[in-house]
Formats: C-alpha cells, structure tokens, sequence
C-alpha cells in the first residue's frame, strides 16, 4: 500500500503535530506528548476530555476547541491511549468545576480512562464520565456491550455546548447521557486499511464482498454480503437502526462518516438514499453532518449516525463551537 | 473497485442532491439540473459562478453561502459544465452589481465559460471573468496556459469577501486577480480512480510508481518516481513551487487537498513536513487547511496550495463564509 508517511514508528506523533502546527490559534500540544488541549483555559466550566487511538483522524484533536473538546488524547495507532497520558490531559484541563470523560466503549479504552479518573480523584480531581456504545451491529447483552462509534462527536458537541453554558458536572454529564440514549450508528465496509508497520490488512474481504456492521478496526459486523448498491445498503444500514430504536416522529441529525478512502462524492450519493428512507418514514431530518469525521487510515466504507433532538439538544447542537473540524 | 453509487448515469445528478438535502439552508437546487444557488439572493452585491465537472465533490457546490459563491454549477463526470447551465446559473444569480465568472482554466470550462458569458451579455448582463492557473507542473508558454487545479477555492473565498463588501465588479475582478497572481499549486497522485461507467483506471502507475505535478483527471506531470516518504514527496513539490514563485519573507495560506483517497492522518504528517520546509525558508504561514476541498473520486494522491496575503486579502481571508464546506 502506497502511504505518503515517514518512519511508521513515528507516525502518531507526526500526525499529532501536523494537527496542531496547523491551528495553532486553538490547539496546544503539551511537549513530549501526543496530548492536544484548548488555548484559553476553562477556569470555571467543566473541561470535557476524549480520548482514542491513532488512525482515526481528525478525531480525537479536530474537535478540541471553544464547545466541544478541552483535552483530546490519541493513543498509539488504534489502541486506545495510556492510562497516564489520559491523567496528563486531565490534569491539565482540569479547574473547580470539574472534568467530563467522554468514552467510546471498547475494552481498553474504558479501562484506561477508569485507572487514569481514580488516579485523577485520589488527586482530589472531580471527575465523571459517560461512556458512548451506539453501535447497533454489537448486542447489548454482551458483557462488554456495545462498541462506540463516530456518533460520540454529536455527543462532544452537545456536551460541550452544554459545559460552555456553565451547568454542573452532574448536568453536563446528565445530558450527555440524554443525547446518547437517543443515538444510534452503524458502519459498512468494503475495503480494509492496510496497517504501515507491517503492511497488512486490518482485515480480509472477498473481491465483490462488503460487511454491513463492520467496527472501526475490522472488528466482525452483522452481515457480510456481496456489493449492494448505495440505496440497499442504506436500506439495511438504517433497517437495523430503526429495529433498535424507534424514531418515528422525531427530529434527528445525521451524521454520515467516511472511513478514510470513501470519496465525498459517494457521501453524497448516500446522503440522498437516508434522505429518501428517512423521510418515507416520518422521521424529519433537522442537519446533514458529511465528511471524514472519525475514519481507519484509508478504510472503504462509512457509517450513518443518528441522534435524536428535543429543542434543548437542538439549542445545544446549533451552539457556537470553534474547532479545527467543526465550526459554528 | 468497489463502490457504494447506483446508476453510474444518475451519479452526478444524486450527488448534487445529496448535497443540497445535506444544507436546505444554505443550497437551493434549481428544478431538473444539477445548478446549486444560494438561498437569500444577492440584490446589490457582485454574484460569483463557479463550475467544474463531477467527481470532484464538495467542489463545486460545497463553496457555495454567503461570503463565497453564488451559484456552483457542476458538470457531468470530470466534464466542464454545458454552456445553457452555466447561462442558467448566471441569470438566476444575476443582479445589477454584475457576475463573476471563476474558471479553472481548462479548454473545455474557459470556451463553455466564454459562450455561456457571451450570451449573458447579448441579454444585458454585466459579466467578467477570472482564469485560476495554479498549477506550477504545467508550463506558462503552453498555448492553453496552466491548469486549475484546488488553489482555486482559495480565490473564491478572497473574491466573495470583496464581493461581500459592495465592491463594484471591476474591483471584485482585480482582487480575484491580485489574489490569484500570488497563488500556486502542485499535486502529487499515487493511485489512480476508477471511472464508475466502464471501470477503468483514470491513468496507470507502476506499483510503487507516484507521480508529481499529476492533473486532477490524470493529465501527465513532471516527475514519475518511486514512493518517496512523505518528506522527501514535500520537498520536491515545494521546491517546484519556490522555483516559480518568490515566497521569501511572505505570509501564505497552506491549502493540503486531499484527492479522495488519502486519509486525514497522512494529510496531517503531510501538513508537518510543510510547515517544516517553509519555516526554515523564512515563509510565515497564516493558517493551514487541510481536507478533502477539490477531490477526483477516491483517488490517491494530494496537492499544496500557497497563497500570498497582504493585509487586504488576509482581511478577507478572515471575513465571515457560510457554505457547506468553509465556514468562518
């Protein structure tokens, strides 16, 4: 696989940098480290915190800014970042009124950010956190529960906006708890990433062949079939979203994600087919979201996010936000 | 190659409709043609127009909002737009202040552009145009000239801010043109896109074959090589740059486009290595945008862009944008 990178053992911290030399306005890198906080402290609001692995760009650092993120923490390259460098980013952000950790639901990640929030605490540290699992391709009985997918940065946005207003910890954790409840994702693929230290595929496909449920690292899906074109993918994407949770009547935002090596054009494509589907079924459609939000390196594929709105999540979804990805 | 589209015949017209359900707010469609407008029309102000061909999404119509165009108009896949579509995006846009054209200068958009702006005028329409020529792979002397390639969008934002201000269209024009004279642009591709109605690859490359000054649509450049890291892939295009434009002691713009198929991670140690290069060079970077602005399909591959400021441009640099895409 053709990369246009340097030594892949310095990849994420190159990565990181670029990110940061290219806004400095919002993002400062503390030294030595991958860890990315906002110019301008918080003095007296609540400091929210996210963290994930590397690969994923431009999450977690595009969304450290006025709004949304204070500290965003990539680990090394789809693994999940240390429980010191999460402490790090913790303490750094961290002032009177507390600090929120916003974590996507996997293994690692929770157990890490749990070591780094009682490390945090025995410091004297307030600090909650709410746990993001909107994949509907994983069941909920397991024990691990569900994987967390690119519907956290609706989550960021909303608790971010909320924490800017200067609600408590309890409250900006309070709602966004609410905003997960009502959020729901589920991602395609059709291509792996090609992993730069070893050159090899984060998982194997056959030639005409694409898998429906899909995680962000290859992680198995629900239904691997052969190319279907984009409405019937979108079809059975939002079919089992809509099996899960019941939109009928609701106002959402949706979030359409490519996962690195989708071109925008297709984006588009698929943003007609949910449009379509959505509206057929009474469920009216309040923002559009399209990009690279949340992607594998160069994985062919996308998900589609959906998160339900009352007017209070809706004043916070439209708030100001100011960060290198999104900006209000 | 696998991709997530319907009817290769319906797929620029379900892209323009993606896009404009994606933003309702900013995008009004005009019935039974791919033409984007803004919503709240112009009434004294210059109307800016823009058009390329398909596939290269979000341009044009993701620039299209206040501060930047008026009306995108895209053609059919990698095709420049017809001449009664872009006269039919001149006319709905078209006020007493005037229109300007923006081309990216290829044969097929700079005649489609001059037909379609001669019959605006035999109507009595005021209309002028820009040519953007960025591309420092293809030679001046050339008959035709220099391609376009994204540096283009740059320029959009410069002249909608001036258009934004009342600037007459003579005004408008000379700050597009100011703008442009101080903008170059070099592109890098890897691997090739796969044209959706027969299959094939939009050109051929060797398997660890790259190749610098690339078109966006496959036109040949000035150096095939090996894979270089991505330092080394920096300097040779930078240097391209320098060798034609004097950037010494300037302040720039860095615009790092991705083509569709280079994910954000490898744009970000590509945004490094710039910053690296220029700074030791005593260029000043202004700000940096990084993403997928002007894509051809999922290609793999990037360009970089440089635009000079002065006071006056980074004051429109700065001035407010609301599209799809940019938004300040």
């Amino acid at each position: 696989m053709k990369k246009f990178i340097n030594e892949p053992g310095n990849l994420e911290m190159e990565a990181a940098r670029g990110m940061a030399l290219a806004k400095p306005h919002i993002l400062r890198q503390l030294p030595g480290c991958n860890v990315m906080v906002r110019q301008n402290k918080k003095t007296d609001r609540v400091a929210l915190v996210f963290g994930c692995g590397s690969g994923h760009e431009p999450a977690p650092n595009g969304y450290v800014g006025y709004g949304m993120l204070d500290a965003g923490i990539p680990g090394k390259l789809f693994s999940s970042p240390t429980p010191d460098m999460l402490l790090k980013g913790i303490k750094e952000v961290q002032n009177e009124a507390g600090v929120l950790c916003i974590i996507v639901n996997y293994t690692g990640d929770v157990l890490n950010f749990r070591m780094a929030m009682e490390m945090a605490q025995m410091e004297g540290i307030a600090v909650e956190s709410v746990i993001i699992a909107d994949d509907v391709a994983t069941q909920k009985t397991k024990s691990v529960g569900r994987r967390g997918l690119a519907g956290v940065l609706l989550v960021m946005k909303i608790a971010g906006a909320e924490a800017e207003m200067g609600s408590d910890l309890y409250r900006v954790k309070e709602v966004a708890e609410w905003a997960a409840s009502g959020l729901r994702t589920i991602g395609v693929a059709c291509r792996p990433c090609i992993i730069p230290s070893d050159g090899e595929p984060s998982f194997e496909l056959g030639e005409n062949e694409m898998e429906i449920g899909m995680g962000l690292h290859g992680e198995p899906g629900v239904l691997r079939c052969d190319m279907m074109n984009a409405k019937d993918t979108v079809h059975q994407m939002l079919e089992l979203i809509l099996l899960d949770c019941n939109y009928e009547n609701s106002e959402v935002v949706v979030l359409i994600n490519g996962l690195g090596g989708t071109p925008p054009m297709e984006l588009y494509v698929i943003n007609e087919c949910i449009h379509e589907y959505l509206s057929e079924r009474g469920i009216k459609i309040y923002d559009t979201m399209i990009g690279n939000f949340m992607t594998s390196l160069e994985m062919g594929g996308f998900s589609i996010s959906l998160m339900r709105l009352d007017p209070h999540l809706k004043a916070l979804y439209d708030a100001a936000a100011v960060t290198s990805i999104i900006r209000r």
